[in-house]
């Protein structure tokens, strides 16, 4: 990352002097920075800055002065003063030397005052002061006991979390700290007036206190920035991220909230997969999954065990496993021999293995350990205690099988509540992660084997046939009315000239031309009108179809000019009849934050009634192009259904990875749509049958 | 109930004298269950019982004895002795005049030893003692401070849960003390030799302690005995349920823990909704739904207002409001304006409604009381607090809301860990559920509603035409080779005599008489042989279409007759050919456990890619009908869909409810499949075309 940046946020995270802006009064939120700062231990100089110069109460070691400029050597300003004195906070704390300034004060863009955080903004600019903020919740750094927020305190460990909504940020450390989750640095960065996201990523991906990477957004500002600094950190460590607004209702709150409007949901989804991102459905699934990731070993497969010392909750962890396509297979007849070999009838060699009364520590490890190291990618170890069992003995047990296969993650799920915490203690100490529930564990080490098969995707395409922009055979973009689609005999030369499959085609401005055409083209023929007037040709009688010959043609011609005589008429396009392929949609799309977007999917009721269409950013190469297709809820109808033959999804996705590439070399395309798309029978390709492009860019 | 069952039962919550069978050394179960019985407090007369009459380590004020029949007067007999031994204690017990024996010991049919567990039973028959058990973790009675069990102690309350496997009890037991969720009754009935799920339920139903029934099941033993009480219980009160072995995994584990199959999971779900049970998907939901069901009133519509103090958390609970059918809608202009006469500009007043740092106890107080006293049917109040923030004011705003408008639901969601714990305390006191995020608390009240749905639909189903079998106008059921369809003209004979729609048709067994009925039959017809040997008729050339007049039938005949001459031909079935229409599979089953099973769906890819079917038990209704009809993902396909004309769902309605009919009327029929039924635009009825019927009960 740029190096001055970098310096920065060192001295963002590694002060050693902190001054707070604000009224130190008993019950004012710098008075709240104050105590925090003390209480969690804080070892550098604070200082408090205040017009009279006040101690704050209750902490008279504090020293206060009435302006910055005598203080010298600030590194870190925090300022909690009312909205307008930021400015002159901004400027002072900038004459005594401090490079960042957190800005906890509120009242800017998010309260509708947009040309305050623009102001604001420039006098930092101006100041040299780099902002966190304003309308935020304040930053921690456990290594070194900084706590300049008035969240509740985070316990230490290795999760870095960053979060647009403070409240969120509150809520997540409150939750973590009930259950022992630890974290190595916090920054809520409210309306990111200046540095946000990509700056905050690229300094955790090469922080070495920092395991895992927790991300809370509602919308982005510059999804394409972002984006390759998510990929860079994703790729370094696990990235887990909330993205708040899934739905309409969402959404709506979304922009209500922060004053930017949320991305489309499929698009961010499509952004995370790309990036390698683990998305996390709430808060306290993504407490499971950091958890998870801060302890466990990725798993090599998805075949995962669960032994237990009671059949219904392996059982509901086995469903739940399965249901996330885990593989919750049963022994093999020669692992149930060998755990036969010390286990007695009473016990259920499945898959939960059911231990029963014969959980003991020793079977837990032995049980752990032969499954472990023959074949299975994972386990979840299930302890359901009363009161009278040693819970402690069977977490050494549990210990010792990570410690023999350590290269492999082990859940554990000890239930609940007084009789097993010290085991779960013991546990977690020792790094291995508990969780409330079988279902719970069963997610965690589904999500863990997902971020593999994602960057094992990335590196496949880092390593192919690339989908980089290369040049494309046509001279320049179609120009097209704004706002309109572009005629259609121009976006037919279009895509044919870059090299898309079309059915063999003439346009045709009169009954004769359409007449000579058919002798060079393979009948039966389909005759369409051409007119800016007609968008839905079908419906309004503008398309004939089974033209055998030439007479044919010239009656079709003739009939399609007199209907359309007063919609502006052009012509025709005569166009080789496809028969016998399967519909699909193919349509590209420019999203506001991440750019360009490409969907496939299958057409007619599937993308209608079902929403089964699957969206990636642009380009994808054809390796992704099939993945797309793969994940559909029709692919079975590509692959040969009932009877039907196998369609030439190779050439499908052949052509997906091409018009991906369209978005890139021609940047005047703002939407297109080839609808349908009809896919032949295996060996035989595909044809656009269908097509509109949208200029405008 | 039965009077008989209810006094053995009160005996069982209720004893007087508790006899705990047993070696009570330190270490072994039954002493386990002394310790637990003294520690939890237990007023009424203890005894141990074992071989030399010790008293249990460190409990010498319990009375120890030889054998029981000195002691007499025994009300609650406790079994933790060696499964050899437990056959001997039933007869004790009996001869001191228990009612009622409490089994913990295992070693019975979950391990194998089916034919002990009958003898056991057997001897609790004759020795006039009912059982619970054996492999069972016990019982418990908050009420009089009852706790026969290993399981971890209940804390009072009002939830009484059953359950089929003791560590999930454990578990529950467990994870509710943590949350302050409390119970009433708790029984672990494990391999129910006797006494189960039916018994159990029918007294909780009218337990005057208990406010709400849990229920965790891995299987049933007779469905078609549970589903009455299982709807007595739902109607009487809530009943939350999970039904383990949801997937193959799952259901596999299931099979070999209990030494009994899991039924089929759809069926399951069919038998839940039919009995108006809530399912919960696993153990931290159900409690989240008891305990929003012990304390919430219902909501009478699905329009739920969240109100915040933070965005980012309301906005996750909005999210998951919608995703689950609630509608977190925007509040109207009016209701917006009178926000506005107390909230500045800086609150968003959207759904959520983001009281930012307005949000003190007396704002939450008057905006949650505005929004439900205007159109709202529940509310989601969120505060995600910081150390310096007075929780404990916040929780008063919100019950004296509640308090204002007590019959509209409001869950909390107060955030989190220990700044908020006094808060959370004082709002459980209240009787207000918290969860521990907006997502389970949308959750929560979306089940709160749905179980009001589900008593609607009963109590309309109740009200219209009956779906009580009556007698159909075929005099006897058709008979087929058993294993085997029944022919097909014996078939349609009979479909058509019970009243379903068939195309006119002729069942032929010569050219002569098919090219005779031909005139008596609208064309185009079509012809398909009969042959008990031709299963799969179209794909074997065993169907001829678009036939016009005599000649074309008679010819047809004749190439079915020469192609499937060796074939056992016996003749051809000439019908009416039914244009236009919409195929839909109608089907009946016969589930081992809960009896007959009608499905519905559209044919072709919905059913076999997407399993869009939907599954009751039988009969049902036409309203029901609807309903099934109503939830298929294809349901847009029956209104009219893109310039398709709507379908007559009403007759197909009437068709699913006579076909669900005939399983009540016709008990020979174990099979049945309307595959296709064509659906005609409205208003022309339905068609059964093609008809498979298997008998053998």
């Amino acid at each position: 990352m740029e190096q001055d940046v970098k310096m920065v946020l060192d001295r963002l995270f590694y002060p050693r002097t902190v001054a707070v802006f604000g009224s130190v009064k008993e019950g004012k939120i710098a008075h709240q920075i104050v105590t925090q700062m003390v209480r969690v231990g804080y070892s550098g100089r604070l200082v408090a800055v205040n017009p009279k110069a006040d101690s704050p109460d209750g902490f008279p070691q504090v020293a206060a002065f009435a302006g910055a400029r005598s203080i010298g050597g600030i590194d870190l300003a925090v300022l909690a003063l009312p909205a307008q004195f930021a400015e002159g906070a901004v400027r002072e704390a900038g004459a005594a030397g401090a490079p960042v300034a957190v800005v906890i004060t509120s009242g800017f863009a998010e309260a509708g005052n947009v040309e305050g955080e623009r102001r604001l903004a420039a006098v930092a600019r101006e100041a040299g002061v780099r902002l966190i903020g304003p309308n935020c919740a304040g930053i921690m750094n456990t290594a070194n006991r900084l706590s300049a927020s008035i969240e509740p305190r985070a316990l230490p460990g290795r999760v870095s979390f960053i979060t647009q909504s403070g409240a969120v940020g509150g809520a997540v450390l409150g939750l973590a700290g009930e259950r022992g989750i630890g974290f190595a640095k916090f920054v809520s960065y409210g309306n990111r007036a200046d540095l946000g996201e990509p700056e905050l990523l690229e300094y955790l991906a090469a922080d070495p206190e920092t395991g895992v990477i927790a991300l809370y957004l509602e919308s982005v500002a510059d999804g394409q920035r972002l984006l390759p600094v998510l990929a860079a950190a994703a790729s370094a460590k696990p990235v887990v991220a909330i993205k708040a607004g899934r739905t309409t209702a969402g959404r709506r709150a979304a922009g209500s909230h922060t004053g930017s409007l949320a991305g489309a949901d499929e698009v961010f989804a499509a952004a995370f997969r790309r990036a390698g991102v683990i998305r996390a459905a709430g808060v306290e699934e993504m407490l499971d999954l950091c958890d998870a990731f801060a302890h466990l070993p990725a798993p090599a497969g998805r075949k995962v065990a669960i032994v237990t010392n009671s059949g219904g909750p392996g059982i509901l962890a086995a469903d739940r496993a399965e249901e996330l396509g885990l593989e919750p297979a049963e022994p093999t007849p020669e692992l149930r021999a060998g755990l036969r070999d010390f286990l007695s009838e009473r016990c259920a060699l499945g898959n939960p293995v059911d231990l029963t009364v014969e959980g003991t520590g020793a079977n837990y490890e032995r049980v752990l350990r032969l499954l472990l190291e023959n074949s299975y990618d994972a386990a979840i170890a299930v302890n359901v205690a009363t009161p009278f069992l040693d819970s402690l003995e069977l977490a050494r047990g549990v210990i010792a099988a990570r410690d023999a296969v350590p290269g492999k993650p082990i859940a554990a799920v000890f239930a609940a509540g007084q009789v097993v915490a010290k085991a779960v203690g013991l546990l977690q100490r020792a790094g291995i992660p508990c969780f409330p529930s079988g279902e719970r564990a069963a997610l965690a080490l589904a999500r863990l084997r997902e971020r593999e098969e994602l960057r094992a995707a990335a590196r496949r395409a880092a390593r192919g046939p690339l989908p980089k922009p290369r040049p494309l055979p046509w001279p320049s973009p179609p120009a097209g009315p704004a706002g309109g689609p572009i005629p259609e005999p121009e976006g037919w030369a279009f895509l044919g000239g870059v090299g898309l499959p079309l059915p063999a085609h003439r346009w045709c401005r009169t009954a004769e031309e359409a007449a000579q055409a058919c002798g060079q083209l393979p009948s039966p023929l389909v005759l369409k009108v051409v007119s800016p007037q007609v968008v839905h040709k079908s419906d309004r009688g503008g398309v004939v179809l089974n033209l055998q010959d030439a007479a044919a043609v010239r009656q079709a011609f003739a009939e399609l000019a007199g209907r359309f005589s007063g919609s502006s008429f052009r012509g025709a396009l005569l166009a080789e009849q496809v028969a016998g392929g399967l519909e699909v949609i193919v349509g590209l799309k420019r999203d506001p934050s991440f750019g360009p977007v490409i969907l496939a999917g299958l057409g007619g009721v599937w993308t209608e009634l079902l929403h089964d269409a699957a969206v990636r950013l642009a380009p994808v190469d054809e390796a992704e192009a099939l993945e797309m297709l793969d994940g559909l809820k029709s692919a079975p109808l590509l692959s040969g259904y009932r009877g039907s033959p196998p369609r030439d999804r190779r050439a499908l996705a052949a052509l997906i990875a091409r018009v991906s590439l369209l978005a890139v070399e021609y940047p005047g395309i703002a939407e297109l749509d080839l609808n349908p798309v009809l896919v032949l029978p295996e060996g035989r390709g595909a044809r656009i049958v269908d097509v509109r492009i949208l200029t405008g860019f």
